[in-house]
């Protein structure tokens, strides 16, 4: 559960500690993204070493593949992976987007910015032009985007598939909503993520027999929907927020610039119940993460990290959008770390002349040591801004990151 | 150098020393394959721990990308690499095959098994039917399987290249024949690779500016070939043998099975002087390394036990071929280690279950766990062999690990 460490006086800003069976996340932190119980291209073991405190792994992809029935045979999520620290998983709301609207509309949460998902070449269905997802006042019917199986995925059997999965923090099965839905779509997928929020929390509080599943103490996120739309947002917030969950998330739509993406934070966010924790789904440029921050946000998760590294792309601070691109062949014979102030593995060992070369040789040792100075480059960054913070230092500590507005 | 410390009593198998100017290898010793200056899958810091004492890389390959010029001037190959330990550099001898020859038979240097390097897509010229290799007296035309550019490869142009790399132990050029040539065809190879090979020795004889380089203390290894033909093997073992080399290596062709390959061995190593350390290329299937073993291989590398867990496939002594695939559904809600046995970090941390579901995946943490376990269950293998024959055991523990012929 979540304690208030300190309330910025400036900002919305907050530091906290978010309680699970698995250990306390200090806060604000990144959740790294384990879509299929991994990080991808790194060992469970890594991530401690890193400093990384907290993942996000997939139920609908856990669904398909191994299933649920076989992580808790094998003891949960932890026991199965490795990986003993805290754990979410996310509901399969946001694959109702990214596998239907999302696809049809080719956008992401924030229409503006690229994909939240992994390329993947399109299934048979897909080719001819049909939807993954068709959903009901029951659920959602998705399609396995690995051999076209059918799977139904209703509030009630999330709930369950969850907690065989056995991560710490589960989230209630939501509409994720398109940046491009309009108004009455996107109201009328609000109204029944609420109904099935309510399904959900019920299916929550029936007792089981707790033997049965590899993890006694879960907690279940709410999640606000309404996309970009003001008073939407404020009756979902008022709707979700009024329901005793463990914690709230701000699924998307949102919005199609990153502008709006602030407003929704605006207007959500202080409908919240302040002894709550609150996840946002999807965020991670450093600017976003800033942003979010100071809006109120405690954890937040966001597969570009890991996902910009497997392509060369890594984090440094004194460059536009906080990047480079090792490809570049100004780093030929470069024998500098990817940042000298970094003590992450990959900088402690490697130049960017041999990063560069494994990156173009496409070496899958490259991916690992790019995706370990990107999430321990979040990882500090994160330190930075739980210290200034508690230190009252955020203002000083952003406008040092972001460029003025 | 080559030391001996014991030969063996009842067969050619023997232990040694063999001291590079990064550190000292004991014999027999499994090579680990590092074409692109890593290992496939792994941080090279990764070896140290796993227990490897030495990587092969490749000249062609470096050369095409990122370029002797660029490691050199980042100190050469262990500076480059982060690899501290010995290093070997293969000459390119061994493309003028696969690139060449091997591709048009369609082999690899024992006809029988599979090829030795990684699949790849065909470049433009091959999809025409043209070859990527021309020889001459002079040496070897290759066209860059990267971009098509041209490349010539001298014997003394190599040994440049090699120096520039500086890796420990470098090879000659050599002209690897297919085990499909015919006697004729592979007797004038033979010949030109023992002129070349003159040529290579007198180029590594000439004094040189060795501040210009990153390793003064580099061993030239000779390379016998004369593929499957008696008289041919032991004119060559005979020639090369008789040249003042730091160390000689075996080249392919090694016939069309393993029985040939057995052979080319008896032929060979008796002909080699003893106090020098004799070099096995492309041979990593448990029973050849007993095979090689017994006849008086110090050091071979393959491709074959890192390429192989990438897709899989795992060492386990108690299997078919000693190995298994994890693949297999019967390993779907196994919560065993690979090999319970086995102390590497994948069987520490990881269950059979987990690394099926990261296999099927396609997870690149699966790469780097797998081939963990191929190379530590070879190096606990090299040990086992060093203990047995320090303690006159080698008959005994081929027995244990190889059915009787």
């Amino acid at each position: 559960m979540y304690k208030l460490k300190r309330q910025d006086k400036r900002s919305s800003a907050r530091t906290g500690l978010l309680k699970t069976a698995h250990g306390t996340v200090a806060t604000p932190a990144f959740v790294a993204v384990a879509t299929r119980a991994t990080v991808k291209a790194l060992e469970p073991q890594a991530l401690t070493k890193i400093g990384v405190q907290i993942v996000i792994a997939n139920s609908y992809h856990l669904h398909l593949r191994p299933g649920e029935e076989t992580i808790a045979a094998l003891g949960g999520l932890h026991r199965f992976s490795g990986w003993e620290g805290p754990t979410m998983t996310d509901s399969g709301g946001f694959q109702v987007f990214s596998l239907g609207a999302g696809k049809e509309h080719g956008v992401g949460k924030v229409a503006s910015i690229f994909p939240d998902e992994e390329p993947r070449p399109p299934t048979k269905r897909e080719k001819q032009g049909k939807s993954l997802v068709k959903l009901s006042e029951e659920g959602a019917y998705f399609r396995s985007i690995i051999n076209g199986s059918e799977h139904f995925f209703s509030p009630e059997g999330v709930i369950e598939l969850e907690r065989k999965l056995g991560a710490d923090i589960i989230f209630v099965l939501d509409e994720c909503t398109s940046p491009l839905h309009d108004y009455t779509y996107t109201k009328g997928a609000m109204e029944r993520t609420h109904r099935w929020a309510k399904r959900a929390f019920n299916a929550f509080e029936q007792p089981v027999d707790e033997e049965a599943y590899p993890n006694r103490d879960q907690i279940l996120y709410g999640i606000v929907q309404g996309g970009a739309y003001e008073d939407l947002r404020r009756e979902s917030a008022t709707v979700i927020g009024g329901m005793d969950f463990g914690g709230f998330a701000i699924g998307g739509s949102l919005g199609r610039s990153k502008e709006e993406m602030h407003q929704v934070l605006d207007w959500t966010i202080p409908l919240l119940p302040e002894e709550k924790a609150r996840h946002l789904l999807g965020i991670g440029e450093i600017e976003d993460i800033f942003a979010a921050v100071r809006r109120g946000i405690d954890t937040f998760d966001c597969a570009a990290p890991t996902r910009i590294a497997r392509n060369g792309t890594v984090f440094f601070k004194d460059a536009p959008r906080h990047r480079i691109n090792l490809r570049n062949s100004r780093f030929r014979d470069d024998p500098q770390p990817i940042d000298e102030t970094c003590n992450c593995f990959t900088c402690c060992h490697h130049s960017r002349a041999y990063l560069r070369h494994l990156c173009l040789a496409g070496e899958f040792s490259f991916y690992r040591l790019a995706t370990i100075h990107n999430l321990h480059f979040l990882v500090r960054l994160m330190q930075d801004i739980r210290a200034a913070i508690e230190s009252d230092a955020f203002d000083e500590l952003e406008a040092e990151w972001c460029a003025p507005a």
